[in-house]
């Protein structure tokens, strides 16, 4: 089996816009600030996205408050799952600088359209609206899936719009479209002989599979053309590849 | 209503035990490291406990460790659940220096228990592992419930035996023992016209409950006595005062 079953030139996410499809679906981070004395302090804190910035309602009183105060570098990890035994996780390190709003305005509503309970402390006197500048990022998608994407696609990057729907194409396609799988399978890929197939992720741009053959599995990719935006969308292109490939396999 | 119910002098865990009973339970968190510019930088990390220490097996190819190799400095966030919006969970900062260990010895099986698909890559070269010596601490219960622990505090603490049970033990009780609840209120706080009560939390040295009377409502804590250190030993103290309370009621 070779190590992948992808076509070539299959366009996939980019890590900017993977990191900011990431991003865009949590509301709680990891904030590591640098305490007086150089030492770097990691604390738990809610987010909300003022474009491609997370922005904060953080209390002076607390201790990342108090580093800020002292050295606005800071750095925020957003994972899929921080609290899963599983490093294969996709995750994001956004670093900046990170300084208090004197104008909160919209940041106000944005965060407390993300974070309601917010509403019981956004009056306090001692809470004050924070913004982290992103200048670089890291994105880990697992082992062997990482970079440092650049700011610029960072900040042009969107959200996958199929991302809030991706679990449930997926499981309606393993649950109920198995032939239409292996159909891509053995129309689209090498795998001309694929006894099964697993969709496995599902985004803008194509989805992936696990395709198994007598000879072992290996993924692959394939490309929606054009991309898609909408879940109906999905349903459309996934119809209309089963044709193309029923017609190419003369079935 | 009073704003706590809780008779004077009643036990509960220092937060050094909370810390180390959070920590416990847990196996991934935030490690904070110092860029080579003196950014902070977050990553998502696997930890086992060495004792009171995090152990890491991190690989010299990633962000952390070449940080680390230049500046020991490093903090490690660990929270009950770092996805939840809800700020109110418990968490805690191990702040300390970050070293190679030299010796992996009992180090290696303490890591591969808490993570056995570690052993996929224990043996390759560019892994080692990684002891966090902890030298301070911050715990956040929650608004208003935190502090730095003592450092001898936590070294001396013994994550609570019953915390695995806690869940199972509120669930009975709320479920099948609500009689009983309103009995500990009425007989052994002021809320002596308590209309029912639920328990939220229970450990080694007694549990809280949430009691509800005509005038509102309060938390109660009651304590063990002596404290318990198995489910038995829980099902036993609560029976025992179920009867307590009945005689001093009169009922």
């Amino acid at each position: 089996m070779p190590a992948s079953l992808t076509p070539p030139r299959t366009r996939a996410p980019s890590h900017a816009e993977r990191a900011r499809t990431l991003v865009a679906r949590q509301k709680t981070g990891a904030l590591g600030t640098v305490e007086s004395a150089g030492h770097p302090y990691v604390s738990l804190v809610a987010f909300a996205m003022d474009g491609t910035d997370p922005v904060f309602l953080i209390s002076k009183l607390a201790e990342h408050t108090k580093n800020l105060a002292a050295d606005p570098r800071a750095s925020l990890l957003i994972a899929e799952d921080l609290t899963s035994d599983s490093l294969a996780n996709a995750r994001v390190t956004l670093l900046g600088s990170c300084r208090r709003l004197d104008d909160a305005g919209a940041v106000r509503d944005a965060f407390l359209a993300a974070h309601p309970s917010a509403e019981r402390y956004v009056g306090f006197a001692d809470f004050a609206f924070y913004r982290l500048e992103v200048e670089r990022l890291r994105y880990v998608g697992g082992f062997g899936r990482m970079s440092w994407p650049d700011a610029h696609d960072w900040r042009a990057a969107e959200p996958d719009p199929i991302a809030p729907h991706a679990a449930g194409i997926i499981e309606h396609m393993n649950d109920d479209h198995a032939d239409a799988l292996v159909a891509y399978a053995r129309a689209f890929t090498k795998a001309t002989d694929a006894t099964s197939a697993i969709m496995t992720a599902v985004d803008r741009y194509g989805f992936d599979m696990r395709v198994v053959t007598a000879d072992g599995d290996a993924p692959a990719r394939l490309a929606f053309d054009p991309p898609i935006t909408t879940p109906t969308e999905a349903r459309e292109a996934l119809v209309a590849m089963v044709r193309d490939a029923r017609g190419k396999l003369g079935g």
